[in-house]
């Protein structure tokens, strides 16, 4: 009899335990011995969760859990908490595994899977590690999060919370923490909340969160965390003012947690993030792999390749994964770029490119930009959304599309991100047969009006 | 200065009005002269938002008309209302048009647009054209069904309505007689309601409908309408009881409004529906066009014509009509056999193709059916939805996606619907860019899951 072959996964979350999950369903214990490794107390849940688990959405972090480690342990996989990996030999095939103290031990692979995730941003700021600063990025930081709001939810004045970032987390940590009963600030560098959307798009969204009694102060740089005479933060500074605050959590995004690859000479990217073929194997490695928030991704609309951490994706790169190492075939065909979030009622989406995204990537292009309804005009609850649409010069190929609006408005880009799969030219998607009905849509359903606006635009540009 | 040319369009509704309305963009009145000839009493309405009338959700019939005539009139469109054409002359280009009594004077046309819509079925069975007994077709339907309502409204018992037909129309209108306080029996001949979907989704509807009280009694054919002394309806007759009622609406289906058209020797499909080319030109005629519920159009899973009264459709072959017709040029490139509808909070949508179709079609295919959820399962509103899908037996082509679920279910078959307009096969679905995070989506949209479970199917079917 053979002897078992051994995958290591480093990294217990999506990419991670998805791989470990498919690779079990194409071998038996006997075939493959899995193990999987990981540095924190908690593994295979929805990190994408954590802020409605905050704002009281999500009753409790349990339900956050897609797995838990036994029902792991109950296939076969041998899922190790608490377990860190502090350097990789993928010339020698072993990975150094500490789970206590000391340098720890090497552990052999006939496999591995690098799954290592991403960090949260942390500037080197003044105060930044003082007391009432929480991150929001794992289940700890989750719950320490809401430690201190159940602690600061007894006093009789409303709290102050600072959140620091407008993008996706920032956002919805917003949302989460005037859920909370807090007075929230949301400060960012940029010009406009959300720099995933073009700013004429993110205005929009900067002017609904301050409708919603967001305070929302963009265009401004945090230089320091300002703390009391007890230590903990009591104000976050900028360059022009200071925001009061009883708690300040950060939203700044995240980059690669590519350390260890790094030292062990294995392919980053620009963005830090390793690199892959397409299957995800680790480029110029036999028998390393690697997904989720760690890796670069090819995004189809540019043909560059993007740092995009996304618990969809890595969920699919350890499908693909899974499914190499146990013997079948399967390959992760790249990105468009879809997005979407929502803040209170607010529903944001992109997919593609950005006009300074495809600027970069060399793109000449047109936008068009019209203001549609969710339903037919005259249907109860027609909510207005805006749609924008950028398409190829000259080509009219569609190459991007940001949707803000209410109810109904951001799982529309879906219809544009099969589109940019298809490379599709926006007068193709003019005749899309999309489902009508009064409840549903208007008669042109908005995705179509933007696409009937573009070709236009194209044309009129089409003979420069 | 030369002649205006003129362009004749028989029907005021969706195809007509558009086609009217886009040829008047691209030429003046002094290039083109436009005149637009309704039999009845309203044009550019929305037919499909009367159950939403009916049923209360819309306060007047002032919101369903798109532009008035007058608007029409302003922009020199001579809509003439109450007109109707008896005979169309293609060899000489001219339409015998009556607008009060006689047998009406000679129109000459440059350009002729047949936009003449359809006719609801309406069985010849005793009884079938007492009083009480009402179509939901145009808006002075929709106006008598609403007089009949109030009447009612102030009877001290509960009154009681039967739907006659379990399609679109009919459950939409079971949904409004639900809503104005009837108890409601919908009869169809089938075995299930909803005959655009496969059985085994339309049984979902069936037993929803049932939970909402709605009475659905399938597989049983209507022999009579039963009046009473007074003339007016009592019940309705199946082959096997009887169902008392106040108020019958019938909503079988509809025909191609063609009768004229086929006088005239102009080309009709299998189904009545006039044959057009790409560019809604009749096929044949060089000037005499057609559009909306009057034609066939080309499916273009199956790559046959078939007859799909739909106003968004209609809408988008005007828009073709009348940019051909004003010098410009434009295609209606098929549909994929989309539509999306709603009873109470129940949502249905189908795109491509059936089993049946697909068979008919000359097709071998594989299914899979597959529950999942409108948003990630421990997100707050997680409702869920069953996803059938149908691909091509080798190729893994996508046939066909049908949804059943609540909120948020009906319009991601927007998402097929593009795949299908896109030839995708189902594997390339499965990695399919889509929106997520907690609010919008689980992990893997209910699409992709239905995509993958399909993928599997092909292949264990791929060596047969």
């Amino acid at each position: 009899m053979a002897t078992a072959q051994r995958m290591v996964v480093i990294g217990g979350n999506a990419a991670g335990m998805s791989a470990a999950s498919q690779a079990r369903r194409l071998k038996r214990p006997g075939e493959l011995e899995i193990v999987a490794l990981e540095r924190g107390g908690y593994a295979s849940y929805s990190a994408c969760g954590i802020p409605y688990w905050i704002g009281g959405d999500v009753a409790a972090a349990g339900d956050l859990i897609a797995r838990t480690p036994e029902q792991h342990r109950e296939r076969d996989i041998d899922l190790r908490l608490h377990t860190e990996v502090t350097e990789l030999d993928p010339d020698g095939c072993r990975v150094r595994v500490r789970d206590g103290g000391g340098t720890g031990q090497w552990l052999g692979y006939d496999h591995l899977v690098i799954a290592t995730g991403a960090r949260p941003l942390r500037p080197d700021l003044p105060g930044i590690d003082a007391p009432g600063v929480h991150g929001v990025q794992t289940m700890d930081d989750g719950r320490s999060l809401l430690e201190a709001l159940e602690r600061t939810g007894t006093a009789s004045t409303r709290r102050r919370a600072v959140v620091v970032g407008a993008g996706y987390i920032g956002v919805e940590m917003a949302e989460a923490l005037i859920r909370r009963g807090h007075r929230v600030t949301v400060l960012d560098r940029a010009q406009e909340p959300m720099t995933t959307l073009d700013p004429d798009m993110g205005r929009l969204v900067r002017e609904a969160m301050c409708r919603m009694g967001i305070e929302t102060v963009t265009g401004t740089a945090v230089t320091a965390v300002r703390t009391g005479a007890d230590g903990r933060v009591r104000a976050v500074a900028t360059e022009d003012a200071e925001y009061e605050a009883d708690l300040v959590v950060l939203g700044l995004g995240v980059r690669p947690e590519t350390g260890l690859a790094r030292d062990a000479g294995l392919p980053l990217g620009e963005s830090g993030g390793l690199l892959t073929d397409l299957a995800m194997r680790v480029r110029g490695r036999e028998n390393v792999w690697a997904g989720g928030d760690c890796v670069e991704v090819l995004d189809l609309v540019s043909g560059l390749d993007r740092h995009i951490a996304l618990g969809t994706h890595a969920n699919k790169h350890g499908q693909v994964i899974g499914t190499n190492i146990g013997g079948g075939y399967a390959t992760f065909p790249g990105v468009v770029g879809t997005a979407v979030s929502k803040v209170c009622d607010l529903e944001i989406a992109r997919t593609g490119l950005l006009e300074s995204q495809a600027r970069s990537a060399g793109l000449r292009f047109v936008t068009a930009t019209i203001e549609s309804t969710s339903r037919a005009g005259y249907y109860p609850g027609a909510a207005p959304m805006r749609v924008k649409m950028l398409a190829e010069h000259r080509t009219g190929r569609l190459l991007g599309v940001q949707i803000v609006g209410r109810e109904g408005a951001g799982k529309r880009v879906d219809v544009a991100a099969v589109a940019l799969s298809a490379s599709m030219t926006v007068e193709q998607m003019t005749f899309l047969d999309l489902g009508y009905a009064p409840p549903f849509s208007p008669l042109w359903d908005p995705v179509l009006v933007a696409a009937r606006k573009a070709t236009a635009a194209v044309r009129r540009a089409g003979t420069h």
